[in-house]
């Protein structure tokens, strides 16, 4: 089990980060829908690297091949799979990885599991590389959720301890999450942004990294989709977002300040406006008992700070079990937040036509 | 997709708060593993309501009648089914719900996605019952980790905001985790905890209720257990751990605090110990890359306010689209969090196992 | 992975011969479907044993007690799950059978898998017993099926070489397919049947058994239900179908005698009948491509005699390594083609269910 | 639910006839397997088009190019995805089979599914080209199960009714099985072979074609793998089986011969010898209860005529509902069943891996 998911829409990302491609499958999309490639390249922008001092200097087309699924423009059924290719790779920065395993990633775990046989170059299927495919995947879904009205939008909520204005929970226009979309620093207060920038910066030249937090926002998603128990909303987009790297918490809704809250004050009054039930707050996040209630869904996303940095860092190696320092050189980001919001965006966006699609088959 | 949940083993739940019974099939336990059924029936009593002032007063034998799966007190290899029956339910309580959703209930959702059949009473297969069944489930599956190791413990982080004292993420004893389970009230600082029940009773006085922080720690767990991507077990913890009615957020290792940290500080610096690996910190929780690094699996999970209160609410009488006033009648716990201890090992328990035993099928 | 099944039906069997009771969990019903208790009665009863000189002189009710999932005679969108007790059992017959494997029988790959925990009495969870808890499933999801025109009847096509009448691949009305079902001896030619009846109890007195073959039919499915490849409607069905204990071979329409026609000969005419698509033959057994063409999807499963006979035979001492005579002792079908209709048609019913319901998530 | 597959080893198959590509990921490969590509490509070959007059014009390389997954040439542990290049496409032949359906192929019933979308170019994904990528599997598959002594062997049982030597239930060694896979034509019995290559040329000559049936044989299983019920060999293998284009009836051991048999007959005599349990005959095909019992594994496959012939058929313009004549042009195989035999293997490999693997989680 591992790089799978879904029931309805069935993805499968594979690839390694310096192999000749990352890239998605996809199985289960509606026949007829339009994919806009133009669109999705536009998608895949927003998280590729290299854009600003604030990334990686590593630079990639991140254009994406689809290679079969789509027909005259438009889904045939048929799944739907894409590749990028992985072009500006330098395999030789990573040789001693696989004696020396950087702290806080993954390539001690890979060793262990794979016993010595894991890609280590660019940290193979551990890579935030991967992430680019899961954005092909949600792009595609989320073309297909916004023709029904259903919009999706991520903003950085902090960095370093710097915090944005939040989303209104109560909704946010179309117009707004665009705004955050084209946004060079996807933050609403644009200020904010710049002391993030800064921060970033700082730690950059420090050799160091920062970590933060980002929020989603799913407008229009109608009530009544998703399930109890192990189906419900909240553990399907639990499970997509813990596969994004560097990932350590994801709340919904009022989250961890639940935790604090009575229960007059968390419960979100129900009333009925224009003829439809809605409520009067969202500390639920849009989800009760695991199934959408009308109102958008909302959920916060902790990212670590990036695990390469060019400090000098203390390891072992493996093959004498001794004491080493390790300096980590290459490419590195020091801030994955900023590259990370699309990609939130898409793993909301594949559960949530997942599920979407799964409501059509409670009944005959 | 609802109520089943995992992959080498197989979990469903099935019942309402007063159908006939709750109940559980568990397939894919390892043949010849004996099943303590007096210390299941301990560890489910931790979970029982009516221990305490600050629970329920619904009173329930919360026996467990394991049905097959079992022979001669030793798990035979085909799937395990259990049941408890729900005795003591008044049903009529809960009759005025399917036109008067309650504020923070499934009353609403669960009415749109089943179109008025769903079960009302008692929460029906949304209420906090069914955590009996997983339960059940999870404390089978503690005890076979148990013999090789693996123990699970938790406790209450936090109630109505007073903090208990936090697990030592370098690990816990069991002896101190044996002390956690046995305890009146789950926490390592029990003038915290005296201060915890007094917040409960003050808000049950008031006729409201509170919420709280689970905290849970995993001990034994070998490293190299887990997948990448989708099979992380942070995907698979969050995805059961959501299961459970009222979580509203989930963090490993620093977890949200992560966002705060710089990477020099968060990463945990790798060293060898007696001919082991290990790190001198855990900010990863245990888990990288979504597979375990042999240190503890650390988790807290956060528990909104029980939204059943007996104060006076706003709510939509569905029929005529107006807004009325609810009081909440019927037995109803102030808070979640002292009796979702278990529940929370649980889940962690059914995950562990699994993941375990699908590490054994890395290699033929 | 062992005895769960379906996607948008998710259909768990639990039990052993001689546990309590055996069982079943059916999630993702649809919710407002009546569940009559009655007629379940009378599909189970297709299946009971003892009916007839020619079945096991073990007498069950089978009674079927409905614990969840049901609430006032419609589902209620949470799983049902539903047990029979094991009330007849005589647990000392089998005791020798963990040494002394009764060849034919599963008791030595259960003895291999398991490492001698298996539940050896009455075959355990290998028992054909295991197909009443598949019959409640089936028996269920048919009077949903049969609300949406949707028939599903099957016939003994053969035993011991005598043959059966064809169902007539064009389609056969439900008063043909009904009475088969009440039928004493489900067969289309009462002559054929009671030649059939006198080849079984013939190898009965001879201390043996039979084989044979049951031939099912779906009729009024829509064109346009399943998927291709491995989601094909004939996958599904087989691996439902190979789910049945004893069964070893399974084709749809022409089948294995498709083998021996020319293409122009096996091709379907495609025709326009009342503005409808059809075709002028069923050689495709209303599948192509693994999606449901709208004619009659029709099928033949062979069913090997059973394994336990009163004749002596040889296997070894699994203690001592050695050749022994084997006496099988008990109540045994000589033939279980008979009780085997009715569990075809509810294999058939799950999976028709199961992907008509999955239709309806091709579209958003 | 459509082109994935599998538990421990996770099979998606992606592509159109004449779609850029047609490919495959396989996810769950234990890391640190060779992956031979001289053999591989030796494999594909056996499947490849254009090696005799019996097959179809069209030729392609059928390169198999893998993308990901396998570092100096062993597999890392990530997926591992491959593709094929679709040159020799000629899509303009089929540009008027949208309107007009062709009899025995999958046009109608993509039609009705995908809403007139699906790629009607050579079949879509629904062609007999995407056996291609699931022999990149299975090829890969039997790779890592030869390594553990466990062989896979396929052959031409019969076509139009010409009838080849049976393999031995009991087994056949690696050189016979080797034989058959690198003749030319492969059968047991030359001299069959030729007067089925006769057949099949008649047939072409017509404008007809033929079907037939493949055996498959494997060897070197060990007892104990597999499941009861839905897990069973047979249900798993079946479902991989008739996921493959123009199969209409699989069988197991005795198969529908089971039918006509006697217990007393058709029971496997259990026997010790060597210290290991055998039987003395193969009616099982080497699996009972869903479980491998350490005999061969055997099964046969009956393939229909192929559906395109050259011969006028009579179908249906959609768009007119009325009758038309239908002359299919193209390059189309007088017989299928030449290039299945290693698709069948390849099923086979796929299950049998799938099954080891999960075997080792049967235990902690």
């Amino acid at each position: 089990m591992s790089s799978y998911f879904g029931k309805e829409i069935h993805v499968t990302i594979f690839g390694q980060s310096h192999a000749e491609c990352v890239g998605v499958t996809i199985d289960g999309l509606p026949a007829g829908e339009a994919v806009d490639e133009e669109a999705l390249r536009v998608f895949m922008e927003r998280r590729a690297p290299g854009r600003g001092a604030e990334t990686t200097a590593r630079r990639e087309a991140d254009r994406v091949e689809i290679l079969c699924g789509v027909n005259e423009g438009v889904t045939c059924g048929a799944p739907l799979a894409a590749v990028i290719r992985n072009g500006d790779t330098r395999s030789k920065d990573y040789d001693k990885l696989r004696d020396l395993p950087r702290p806080g990633h993954a390539d001690l775990t890979a060793q262990i599991k794979y016993g010595g046989f894991q890609d280590v170059r660019g940290g193979g299927h551990f890579s935030g590389r991967l992430t680019a495919p899961l954005c092909i995947a949600g792009g595609i879904c989320a073309q297909i959720l916004s023709r029904r009205g259903v919009e999706i939008g991520a903003h950085i909520l902090s960095i370093a301890g710097i915090e944005d204005a939040r989303f209104d929970p109560m909704g946010e226009s179309k117009e707004v999450l665009g705004r955050v979309k084209s946004a060079q620093f996807p933050t609403l207060d644009g200020e904010a942004g710049m002391r993030m920038r800064d921060a970033i910066l700082k730690a950059k030249r420090e050799g160091d990294s920062v970590g933060g937090v980002v929020e989603c926002i799913v407008t229009g998603m109608p009530a009544g989709v998703g399930s109890p128990i192990f189906g419900g909303l909240e553990s399907r987009l639990a499970a997509a977002l813990f596969a994004i790297p560097a990932v350590k918490g994801v709340e919904f809704g009022s989250g961890f300040g639940a935790a604090l809250m009575r229960g007059s004050e968390h419960n979100d009054e129900i009333a009925a406006e224009d003829g439809k039930i809605v409520t009067r707050t969202n500390n639920a996040g849009g989800i009760l008992g695991g199934i959408s209630d009308g109102m958008p869904v909302i959920f916060r996303v902790a990212f670590k700070p990036t695990a390469s940095i060019l400090k000098k860092q203390k390891t072992v190696s493996l093959s004498r079990m001794e004491q080493e320092e390790l300096q980590i050189t290459g490419r590195h980001d020091p801030c994955v937040v900023t590259r990370a919001v699309p990609v939130v965006e898409a793993a909301a966006a594949v559960v949530a036509l997942d599920a979407l699609l799964e409501r059509n088959a409670d009944k005959l």
